[in-house]
């Protein structure tokens, strides 16, 4: 394979692949006398926020006992067996996301930590910006990490806290860390939840029929577990819940709310509520007012299945064109390590989306996506779109250009991969081959959101926070490509 | 477990299992180096059509080898190592569809044959009404059977046929089989693919930009391999497809084209075209004409994920009410054995589809269904939508009320599990707590469909062959219970 | 890799695997309310049989099931819930041998049979002589067959029959055969078991303490599910087995017992006892006589573990010669996919067997192996010895010298596998590095065994019985390449 | 299950396992292209001492990788996959032993550092005494720990240690842990070998022809990768391998050689040498002391499989009286998880050992066997035996009675489970049904080995160090019963 077919195959997966990746989905119940088949529910709710690996810890009366594994949760949990282990009236769950190659079972979570004097589990969603100099230095005094991931870094700093009470040490440790951080720790007795002061992460709080207390990085799977909202968890909030109820601190005052304007454009569940807004209305409401900002003529109005077609609906109720299933993805969508070789790629065989020639055929086509990461799979899209017969495509943007990486949780960290941080829109245009292309204004955004409580560094590079330990090759890298 | 219990259980099961199931999907090609990676893809497309089992036999230069298994295509071929020792430039492949319990092996297909004087493979969709009497026929005269399947019945008429000629032979036993069927037979130098007389299910013929030959059960599967569509496999014909071409030919002169009408309103993808019908146009058409029909008065239109969206965004486009996103399918759909205990079924929990509370609260809802067979789905989806706070919920149903049983390969022989066989609309009504039901008008779907060369057996009785071997039960049953 | 490498790995395998195999192991058991466990652990006893697969079929009230699959039988019944669906009061068993690359799911036994008329189960040992001729003639009269087993055979000349009784229909199949079998019939009221009229396999019938009846290729497993011995099955014979007790009938009168040799030199277990003689003893005489006609001025007696040691014990009792530990064969025998490099192997790197340093060094070496297939094996086990600083190494086999292929069930049936089919005494004794080789006389071998109702053909090429389909082949073979 | 079946049952158990259990076994290569692959035939040789798990780490010019699984070598290494990731010229490798229960993947060795300055593995052989008390005191100073193995103390030590060299500080810690312990340490230029001040636990040194180092527990390793045996590493050593050669240093000038008299007896492969002295050898003569000390009037003599065949030998030789294969042994050992239920044990089923009747009928038996733990293995061989016909079973056992536990790497820590504890010979000849029972003397022991530099504690109860954490609970359990 030379080089042209290596990059050609890399376009490929990533066309196959999603192109952003959330850091993590975390469910934590206390109170149930089946809670770990509660959190497995639960986590099968928030599969989409990670899907390379899953586990489950019980406290079953002061005693931690875990289950993890790579895969989906209905791999790791296979059947009744793997959940015989995990008695107990309180568990905290996670799923973790996919990245190429590095599947380590080391870095699955839920933690287990034994010491002579308790037990601890932890789980974090999030991204630490300091964590590189915390580690060396935690090291440096003796410490011995046993994963790659930062999250155990909370552990060694509670530990090493001189300060008299658990719930003081742990408030130490997370002044300490630094970033996008939503945690629980499983005690002997209680369920700690924490977010960090911009609350980037979601991390809501419910309650079941029987009283059970739930808390879930989204919404969604209160429904699927039949519990009710209660209450979200805010920036710089440290939340005990035990036997007494829920007991809500704060670790520090210093606290500004910006939550992360991509889990309401692509990762969050549209039956899910982030600080009481519904994703489904929010992307509805953004197709509406792209529609607006757009004014296309053309004939029909699809959508990228499956996190545009909200946008897409709401695009076609505003300008009153017929909203189409011009794509299908297949439902049956599975890790296969069978790919289409050169060749039939080029004879044009793919697996998981395709364009239904009977419905765009001769037809002029607006295009709905949430967001474009490196234009590839747009430009794909398009390319099968034209194929079937589409007189012309006109792709609509239900967000902002993407111009600048994420540093508190989502898996874009280089500029290099932002095809907005180097190419205007008309170049972005021609290389995905649309007849035209069109973003949503970043108030646009805002308004169909309906708050300005939002990080939008992704599209205008205003960070709320210091980014610490990302902060030299941030700047090298602005240097070095400017944008546009 | 009680018997109230064992009942909720398995009305849960249902509610979380496809009500109705197709027998089969086929694929075939003929003339392609990677013939065994093209059926990989061919029948990924098709996996909706059967998720029991699936297998790919290979031809390679006159030598069959074949791979199957159970479980879905991506399970059954993990990885390249699957497909090594299926080398060959031509292949048949078959998707079985999954029934409760009875997963055998031996039963999945391809069925692969080795004679003395050569080797035979054959896949089959359908369902025979003779089996019964000929398999039994054929045992006493010394027959012995590998599998309880059908499908086996067709090599044992071959073979025992005393034409001189081949594909005498087998048109010979195609005139004996009766009911609905279409096979696909790969011997040395050939695939032939055949048609039942009435065309009871679907079979295409397409060809690859190098030339290379394909056979599909629906067209969908022709888009993932980058084929063009050539032209439907006929009822009666017979077709053989080898380096000379395809060489159409007829078993039989006696035909009536009624094909399923359940493939377009349920079955087959929305990207196929059946007898030159795009299903998701006959769909939403359905869903148009049902809003004419309806005459609803409701604030909002949602369809039922994934079947029902096309007919609801038509009756959405027909009525001028918004198409709302009311109703969310997990994506991530698996087979798992962990199930909620009835305690968790009671406080609501539950897998695979969740209500979206942020879009139905307070709405007077239209639900769109493709249609009802025995009630507890709509029951329990209704109910779902009311816990989220919907005023109203009106279900429209884009066909006709199912009443009778299919005998040509759909998984429903017993009208016991069809409620409208023994319900009074207004009775379904009430029994799945909606406030209103309507269906589809038998014209209605005609019009929507585009052509009356339908089996419609379901809605009205009408059969267009002799059952057999089925006759005297059947008419037991209508005596037993007659039709409302 | 060249041929020259290509053949030395090939050579390696040989030296780490058997050089001959039994065709399988048969075990049944009539009457025993855990009868699928039962057969479960007399399997397991009789797996040195067979590894290639193992599968157990009961019959639950005249309702069979089975469960069957590819591996040892600890691998194909994992756990309890393999046998959950083996509930039954009877049942019928067998291990397949290892061939190379053949594995094949569809020729695992037993095999069951579903006929409109009842069912039926049926396991094999041996090798048919006119297996391929009858296959072709059954076929053109409409046969399908789903394997390629012989088995089938049987069963279909069974259902062709037209005797008005089921053991009718038997017997008349079992004169149709021809060579060495043993079979197992489960119908749904009785066990059949049935014998070659030469007696070439063994089978026994024994008793439980409970009244169980139990059947099984070796005695062996009578210990180790606590039954006793009653009787051997005879040549020719055919026994029902059901709730009245055992009935022993014939299907033939011409009958000339002629048990293999093999058995009681390599194959059988040395606990087993056959035609009354036990195993170990017989190859302890064997020892004890070659010792006698052997006379080697030596220091120590080795044994080649595990087949050989019982021989080499008499070896050195009767020669007054000190019995070592001077090979150690590693007790974690298992399959494995990962073997030494050529360049791994050239320094020395081995898996399975280990010289003795401290025990051989400086010693004149008696090594006593049961029999030379090709030579491989012996040279590089003289080499294992001699590199460990053995003074010198004698080689005495405990049977005459392998000169003719077997039909009747062992796995060798070409003579160009045999060393000794071509090759001297003296010129193999060259080949294989050895400072003497001696091999037991065959008068030595009758007298060791204590009877000579025994196949003796693989040392003189007499066979006792025509040979069927294999003449041919087997006197163009002889004419090629004269015996020395 | 009431409590008296359940005792049966773990009774059983026992007697189909091996009721002693070793540590672990340690090996290492460094200079080799292949060191992955050598390792791997390394520890399959040393599968013996450990079943629980295994695996690899490699050293890939400085950066370290690894692959570890529960179960067999076999089974963690399952083809060729497995090894492709573990590229590298020096490698170090670990089988560990197996308890009932406990089995987790995060135990499994060598444990592998990845450290901002640097990489480490590590593995370990024995069992620390003063243990408990350091992890207790690391924890309080904030140490995290990631398994319950105690290996993971010495990194601790290590990391912790403000000595300015490695060496260093690895020497620091060695002198802090008390017990017995073998070490290897991968750092990325090296692998440092130490043993501790007593050398409990054998560990040796060898060279392959093309000058490749290698260590390994025992010196079977040695033969099977094709090394030759240079030195022991003696008690107290530190010994660093790399580029320059062997370096050898000590950590401690304490030193007292009192190796492990098990190893001899019973744990090491009979073709090692251990201390100079080859096991097999040292146990046949252990056989003929027991034959003089005893003298036994009998008429045969066998051995139990297979680690008291040596010694049943030398017993034989040196009576006279003709050795024996009275008790067959499953060569198919597997781990199952179907067992015989309660009453077909009583019936009589067995899986793994079987009497030989035609053997043992009607004779006056001496069975050897290397010792007795719980007495339960040998009544039920005893049973055995005398259900096969055996008028007379004379127990001897080629060691003197077990009557203390061991601290330094053998899995019995409780004198209840020693039989000779708290019973006299009589009374323990009279438990397991013998007719007669023989130790063999302390004297004869170490005659037989022939040397006294060993730990016979087990014996005497002279423990050659003090026991740290274990003292206390050892003298309360001397004070509640005596020593018969």
């Amino acid at each position: 394979m030379n080089q042209a077919e290596a990059d050609e195959l890399r376009d490929w997966s990533r066309f196959e692949a999603k192109s952003l990746n959330e850091e993590c989905g975390l469910f934590g119940v206390w109170g149930h006398p089946d809670a770990a088949r509660l959190t497995y529910f639960g986590l099968h709710a928030l599969q989409h926020r990670g899907q390379e690996g899953a586990g489950i810890l019980v406290n079953n009366n002061g005693k931690l006992n875990r289950h993890r594994g790579l895969g989906l949760v209905t791999e790791v949990f296979r059947d009744e067996k793997d959940l015989e282990e995990l008695t107990g009236s309180s568990a905290i769950g996670h799923v973790r996301y996919a990245t190429a190659g590095s599947a380590n079972i080391n870095n699955i979570q839920p933690f287990h930590f034994e010491f002579h004097d308790g037990a601890l589990g932890l789980a974090h969603n999030g991204n630490l910006t300091n964590a590189q100099s915390l580690r060396c230095e935690l090291e440096k005094s003796g410490a011995i990490f046993s994963s790659n991931s930062d999250t155990e870094i909370l552990m060694h700093l509670i530990r090493r806290s001189h300060h008299p009470e658990f719930m003081g040490r742990v408030k130490e440790a997370l002044n300490t860390v630094k970033g996008g951080f939503a945690y629980l720790i499983m005690t002997e007795n209680s369920i700690v939840a924490a977010l960090d002061p911009n609350g980037f992460r979601p991390l809501s709080i419910g309650k079941m029929s029987n009283g059970a207390l739930v808390v879930a990085s989204e919404t969604c799977a209160f429904d699927v577990v039949g519990a009710t909202w209660i209450q979200d968890v805010q920036p710089g909030e440290i939340i005990e819940i035990n036997d007494d109820g829920i007991h809500v601190d704060q670790f520090t005052d210093s606290t500004n709310m910006t939550i992360c304007s991509m889990e309401y454009i692509y990762f969050a569940r549209p039956d899910s509520n982030i600080a009481g807004v519904n994703v489904h209305t929010a992307r509805k409401r953004s197709g509406k007012i792209l529609a607006q900002e757009a004014q296309i003529d053309a004939d029909i109005v699809i959508g990228v299945p499956n996190s545009s077609l909200s946008a897409a609906s709401g695009y076609a109720e505003a300008s009153g064109l017929p909203y189409e299933m011009g794509l299908i993805k297949n439902q049956y969508v599975a890790r296969t390590f069978i790919q289409p070789t050169q060749e039939l790629r080029e004879q044009g065989v793919r697996m998981k989306l395709s364009a239904v020639r009977g419905v765009v055929e001769g037809k002029r086509v607006i295009m709905v996506d949430d967001s474009i990461v490196r234009g590839t799979t747009s430009r794909r899209i398009v390319k099968l779109l034209k194929d079937a017969g589409a007189a012309e495509v006109h792709v609509a943007i239900a967000s902002p250009a993407l111009k600048y990486p994420c540093f508190y949780g989502i898996d874009i960290q280089d500029r290099d991969e932002l095809i907005a941080a180097s190419h205007t829109t008309n170049e972005i245009k021609t290389i995905i081959g649309a007849d035209s292309l069109t973003y949503l204004s970043q108030a646009g955004l805002i308004e169909a959101i309906g708050h300005d409580k939002l990080c939008l560094s992704y599209f205008d590079g205003e960070y709320p926070t210091p980014l610490y330990d990302y902060e030299k090759d941030y700047l090298e890298s602005l240097a070095k490509n400017g944008v546009k």
